[in-house]
């Protein structure tokens, strides 16, 4: 029933030169990686595209880009992120002007709210627009979770199409994705934790949107294929191999968050020639160090990615 | 290598009378109950069993009549709760002379500790027995994490046998399992989470400690059993099942935590006949709300548990 | 040594019309109620002014008016809150252009950051600006505390003139207090927790930035020209009334957080007849059940502000 | 009207020898060296006190050679820490034997409960003994703060006594007072913050229990007499001076909570020669290093304690 798509829906990162600008010419060639590897969509503005730390301009420059170089072969999805709904509404005109398929909106943020807020926060987007809203639940940033029977309440409603979840809450989303096809599965509910998206799939995700993604978009493709088989062995030993693969985050030295995460993805992405440069947005500092840059190259070799 | 039994281990609660006092004649019922139900081990004074609303003799107690009880057919695992080492050994003794067969230890809590003490712990309390240790990752109650390369390296050095890892952070077990199994699989790695469990074998856990389990039993054994045929269907659809059941305790009104969880269990054990009333332990009060006792009914008739 | 100004600087709310547009009349009645109570500045568009409900086009819009209407009898310090430094500064843009003082910075927000961005978030808005800074320290807004040693050293340095204090942490702000003597005073040290500013004076603020000083300016002035005399019984007395007063904001049922407080400041104001409408930004709704009404026009009338 | 002391009542540390057992010599010179500095009252068996490492052999002997040295001098009040009111009630058993003036409880820990669990368990332990109760707020431990309303009514009821509020909440703290305050002062509410006692004083604080009063007792009593006084300026410059003894804690390497504030605070003793050893508990380890051995001594004799 929901107009979002089931499957691979990687966060595509935002190449930058050195300058802090946008590399364009590295966004193209990461797209047609992506799309080589299969994926079913793209998530542009994360929070791996570093959405908030990119002004206005860039954000506007980083969806052009993509909608154009997509060309309508894969649904794009655009993040909104900011803080309230009257600031989340001025990025939906950008993300409308630029074409997108759909919006990722995130509980409001800064200030604090409660239930009331958080649900009077989506509905207030949604008047405010005829595209599609994904539900972003990411607690980790916005220090609020989404709550399962509101969601699905939304989502009956017509509020909400999806929800990305990136809580890390495995409990909560079985009950999600138990409420939802309770109620005749209005929500596409893909899971944003790229290293156990095998257990959300027998929990009932439709999908996942993995940061990963970017750096081996064929691999969960393959898994997702795996599982549309019902072959679960294969499913398993292909997740377990990304999560090995994931361990380029865990060698980052000395950086913590979104300059540890971001920062090995986007070095992946150099050494595998994706992209030009693992420059990071302002106040983050790249990876230069040679024992993680050691690492990630090692990792990348063991994962079948390097030669 | 672990001393430590795969399998389906439930925190088997601690039936109580009316007055407070520990209900043999109901603790022995539901012992025959879980055994009844194929489970492979026992874990007697956990969170379930409100070991931390019991004192010292009543703790004793229901040792004493766990291990008497089982006689042999299972091995029984002990809670030696308590916020530091010191104290923590007052209950090994207790649990050595009740002939338990391994123990259940948490990082220290109450007192503001880093990784140091944490490590320091385990290892205070290994040295003062012979029994197998496994580690209790909680941080619900204790508010501190276990590092999962600290849990592989105690496992390698013999300090630590096992985990039970009710932490709820999936990504961070899959990791565990990884290590643990790069390293020799030292530790048998359980999980606590009884409504992901499907999940958590997909990432290498050997066993689960399901609280819901107390409740029914069988379907764990079953889900086990289908996990061991690669039968991930069977797991699934059990899975599921036992989720739904899990219902009993979110349909439980105007309470949380501890009073709702034990509370939803004892109650569904009472209304099935195992034992003889829903009293818990002292802050805590009893369900006796109508809407509540009519939501648990109708959740344990629609699982098939009661006509 | 610090550009910033000792003494009573509220952070004024944004009045608003029912349809949510910036209401100028009582924007300017309100401005001129504060330096009627002789306030020694004026803290635009921070959380008590709603900074991350209003997008760009009304923060504009609010600085204008407040740096034309107060022309140049206090200072004029604006928030220019957003996640990121690329974002901060294109609100610096908008803050120079309006003619303000200075700004008011917190740490990066959203994603997850550690020390070094932290630091080098405040120093990328400094090197964008000539305007001095404060940096806002408000964890419970951005889930970051902002370590003193880090504040005095930027301090020093001349990237921070100042510091905004609502991290409720009292002992760490007298260790603040404590290394900016120590360090020659670099920083003017401002409390935003309006009912223990006595304290806070006894510790080395320099002055506050109480919310409440929307609702009662003259009142917190004379509890600083009191500490400004030594007369401590008479701050004492002041600050015990004015905690009265916050009496407001805890009287507020059926909301939580900015919707309770903003509210409770904005309906008190509509009371004194200084704005005309008690409206909140979306996703908030306004205080309108009489209880809570009936609660704010007795405690205004007990504080003597009422007739 | 409450039965519980104003002024200054040390949370006095436990000294113990290098193999853990008390140091029952030391703790006798401590007790007099805080009766010639003019305490008011001791709190034994404290956080400070390392409550929650010690078994209850441990414990038993502390209160008895504490109640026994103090011989009625001044009144003794003990902690009864444990997780939940059956465990607490055990150690209340043995602080009656011992003869304690009073004792001091904590919202129940370990176990997730809600307000009507904390309300309970407070009400459970006064029925079993006719000693008075404290309330000890201390969030950090238990990660629950106490409700001001509730200590307030559980205090006109006769339930509590008195408050320890380690909280860290001044904006609370001072809320608490004025209700206490309107109802007639039920309970002795003291302050655990050693930083920041003038501003409680002004908040309305009858006292406060002190970890660093253990070094410097005599500086405390001296604060106090200034207050009662009213001579704030006397107050000021006293706990400026003691602010700046605590950076002892601050200075401490390598180490974070319970051992580094109980070992700084042991550490200065021993420099003092009040008591023999820094020993701290199991899994804790003494301080060592020479960087914060030469640290602590030399705040200790910029602050006149040591020549």
């Amino acid at each position: 029933m929901s107009p979002i798509v089931s499957g691979i829906v990687p966060p595509i990162v935002t190449p930058l030169h050195a300058d802090g600008s946008v590399d364009v010419a590295s966004l193209h060639r990461l797209i047609d990686h992506l799309l080589a590897g299969g994926v079913h969509g793209l998530f542009a503005l994360g929070s791996s595209g570093e959405v908030v730390f990119l002004d206005d301009a860039a954000r506007a420059q980083v969806l052009q880009e993509i909608v154009t170089h997509v060309a309508g072969r894969v649904p794009v999805y655009a993040g909104v992120i900011d803080t309230q709904a009257n600031r989340v509404i001025q990025h939906v005109r950008a993300a409308e002007a630029a074409g997108v398929d759909a919006i990722v909106v995130t509980a409001p943020f800064y200030a604090i709210c409660g239930p009331e807020e958080i649900e009077n926060n989506f509905r207030a987007v949604a008047a405010a627009t005829s595209l599609p809203i994904i539900a972003y639940d990411i607690p980790v940033c916005v220090f609020k979770k989404l709550d399962a029977a509101m969601l699905v309440r939304l989502g009956s409603e017509g509020v909400l199409a999806g929800v990305k979840d990136s809580s890390g809450d495995d409990v909560n989303f079985r009950r999600l994705a138990a409420l939802n096809a309770a109620a005749g599965h209005p929500l596409t509910l893909l899971t944003g934790h790229e290293v156990v998206v095998d257990g959300a799939y027998l929990s009932g995700a439709d999908g996942c949107v993995p940061g990963l993604g970017n750096v081996d978009p064929a691999g969960y493709v393959r898994m997702w294929d795996a599982y549309q088989a019902g072959d679960w062995a294969a499913v398993r030993a292909e997740q377990d191999r990304l999560a090995q693969l994931f361990e380029i985050v865990f060698s980052v030295q000395g950086k913590v968050g979104a300059a540890a995460g971001i920062g090995a993805f986007k070095t992946a992405l150099a050494m595998l020639g994706v992209i030009e440069s693992n420059t990071v947005s302002t106040p983050m500092r790249p990876i230069t160090d040679e024992p993680t840059l050691d690492s990630i190259r090692s990792i990348l070799t063991t994962a079948g990615l390097l030669a």
